[in-house]
């Protein structure tokens, strides 16, 4: 069988499952969900074999520390998913809901269900932890799902997979409702993007690189989320503790996430006063800082800025440093370098925080909060699949409800048009 | 200026005004409406001189009849495109809604709100009066928009233009809010569609082919409306007369439009009795019936359908007619040869009905109801740029919230995150 004939079987074999699941009661499917869990934790000899073939490969190939410890199923990462899927079980479900219901002039009474997608594909790198995150998130929402994991992982995806399907078949569900492609050939990325016959949604996770190749070559809507160019602004006349705090933490909580801080801009008015303590700060927490032109007057010792800097996604100890004139002249840095990811202003005035609230396009705006808030279980989702950078459909973090769509139901009494 | 440069100045023109019309107020959107409408009503003379040349050319270069009727501006249809204008003026503003917020464990409060998409390309072919409607209702959701209307209505468009030009400027919106492409190069829909950088999306008002192309060929999202091949399930124990009326009003209330039907189903234990009635309304109707076997055996009269019938959507006096075993056969023979626009299951049975609403994968789907209702303006969206059969984002009949997004807003009040 070519690898566009398996794809194209395993696709058949979505689509005729998602219509069961659709149909298939909350209790089947949280059910799904705890047998999988029972049995990923009845297999764990089974998945850290699996997982040690795909490290000992790994180190063979010579990948670097990094991936091996993406790549890495312990005891603790493995408790993690058994975790992950109870809490997914005690979600809502976020099937079958009907929005307000209104009677038109007609007679008729419309109003809005909200139904699964139908199938998704999801896209992702090393992290075998991915599988069951993506898989549960995806059948919570009522959604037949394939699946496409690094080849790095493929042994240990495997193993999960067969989990999958004993839990699903334990609940009454296809076992087809979840599949992993089982080869680690390239094509197979290929023809799942370019199946809107059988895949309704692709979700990639990965980084830029994977993104941006699936988004050109994609014929099949992609949930996708670029760079994290995110920004705090201190306005004039921002408390200065308050400014200090939440710059901080959106730079160093955590370096290496899409909702770290990569700019600060910061109101002249205030540059004086703040810029040391600011710089004292992150000097003292290793963060390097590049400097526009009127922050180096006030900070000689850093490194300048170049345009280039303004347009980066650091995912490091490096931070970009403005001092801008005004709102006006944030939002207008914003829009011009931002990537419409998560930004947030500090400040006191009323006015001024509801013009950044409206003005500022991105997934994420907020008011005297850390951009790391921007955050599926931060924001109350109760989980994540990711966060999304595009405008059309699900913006920001993207939970059980950014993986179902909705359609119009009409309830009349045998109304006809006149 | 080459198309491409040409294009690209569009795109950086409408990028650059979608900020402040997604900053102006509502007034200022809706003062542009009618300073728009009364451009429109002042310059009639202009109008219809433009479109008497457009309908010269037409009949030069030997356009058929249908189409030089859409090329034509009557005074009704300029009447019309003034009344629409007044209309979506008086309609609520969509944009800057915040929907429930909620405060989270951290602190911070979490809501969403609505926004403008940004730039919204429409593509379209004959009918000038397209370019009043789609772009009043992209302006009133706060987008900015460019227009690519047919080659055939050129003259009529810039005529347009220049009214839509003057009302906004009236109302203090820069000119370039809404721009209409001024040259019939078709190479202008190519880079319309590949410059995501400028446009969020397109909304291709037209034939299918005109769909498929933009949809294959698109670098940015598309809200696209392919076939409508809508049926009506006639269930076990429907009321006969009830159902006689729904299936002779979504077939015959009018043929050309996508949410009439055109197959239609019987449930086995009807067709005995329904069958004769239906061919002889249908037959009083001018509509040709294509039957399956079993009906062939009620009605030999008809014409014996093909597998192709069951795909076909004949926008004309013709309909397709299958007698089906009960509710999984009429959703199954939907799920195949359906194209998720619109589907109505006339019944009394309550558990019938409610799985049909939410098994059946379609736009719109209604119980007790004509197809023909699949329409913004009978489920009160007070307007309509088209119907969706995508899934993402707007499904059915997108309205003004169709064309916005929504965002997340976060209030803290220093919150940083632990």
């Amino acid at each position: 069988m070519s690898i566009e004939q398996y794809m194209q079987e395993l696709g058949r074999n979505a689509r005729a499952a998602a219509r069961q699941v659709a149909a298939s009661s909350t209790a089947a499917r949280n059910n799904a969900l705890l047998a999988v869990r029972d049995a990923l934790d009845g297999d764990r000899a089974a998945l850290a074999d699996a997982n040690a073939g795909d490290l000992a490969r790994g180190r063979e190939q010579g990948l670097d520390a990094a991936l091996l410890d993406r790549l890495e199923l312990t005891p603790a990462r493995i408790d993690a998913m058994l975790e992950g899927l109870r809490q997914v079980a005690g979600l809502p479900d976020p099937v079958g809901s009907i929005s307000e219901v209104n009677t038109m002039p007609s007679g008729i009474r419309v109003g809005q269900m909200r139904v699964p997608l139908g199938v998704v594909g999801i896209i992702y790198e090393s992290r075998p932890n991915v599988t069951v995150e993506a898989a549960s998130l995806c059948l919570k929402a009522g959604n037949a799902t394939i699946l496409r994991g690094g080849s790095e992982s493929l042994a240990s995806n495997q193993a999960i997979a067969s989990c999958l399907g004993a839990g699903l078949a334990a609940a009454g569900l296809p076992a087809t409702a979840v599949q992993v492609v089982a080869t680690a050939d390239r094509a197979a990325v290929g023809q799942l993007i370019t199946m809107p016959e059988y895949v309704d949604v692709i979700v990639p996770r990965g980084g830029k690189g994977l993104i941006e190749r699936i988004s050109r070559e994609a014929r099949v809507p992609v949930i996708k989320h670029l760079d994290g160019v995110c920004h705090v602004y201190i306005d004039a006349g921002a408390d200065h503790q308050m400014a200090l705090d939440i710059a901080l933490n959106a730079k160093t909580h955590r370096c290496g996430t899409c909702n770290t801080m990569e700019t600060l801009l910061v109101a002249a008015a205030e540059a004086e006063a703040l810029l040391p303590a600011l710089a004292q700060a992150y000097a003292a927490a290793g963060v390097e800082l590049r400097g526009c032109e009127r922050s180096l007057a006030l900070l000689p010792e850093i490194t300048p800025a170049t345009e280039q800097d303004w347009y980066e996604e650091y995912l490091a100890p490096v931070l970009a440093l403005r001092v801008v004139a005004d709102l006006d002249a944030a939002i207008d840095h914003i829009s011009c370098y931002g990537s419409h990811h998560t930004d947030s202003i500090v400040t006191r005035d009323h006015g001024r925080a509801m013009r950044f609230l409206r003005e500022v396009d991105s997934s994420s705006v907020m008011v005297n909060a850390s951009t790391r808030f921007a955050d599926g279980f931060e924001y109350g989702l109760g989980a994540e699949i990711g966060i999304s950078t595009d405008k059309l459909h699900a913006r920001g973090p993207v939970g059980l409800e950014g993986l179902t769509s909705r359609k119009y139901v009409v309830f009349g009494e045998g109304q006809v048009r006149r």
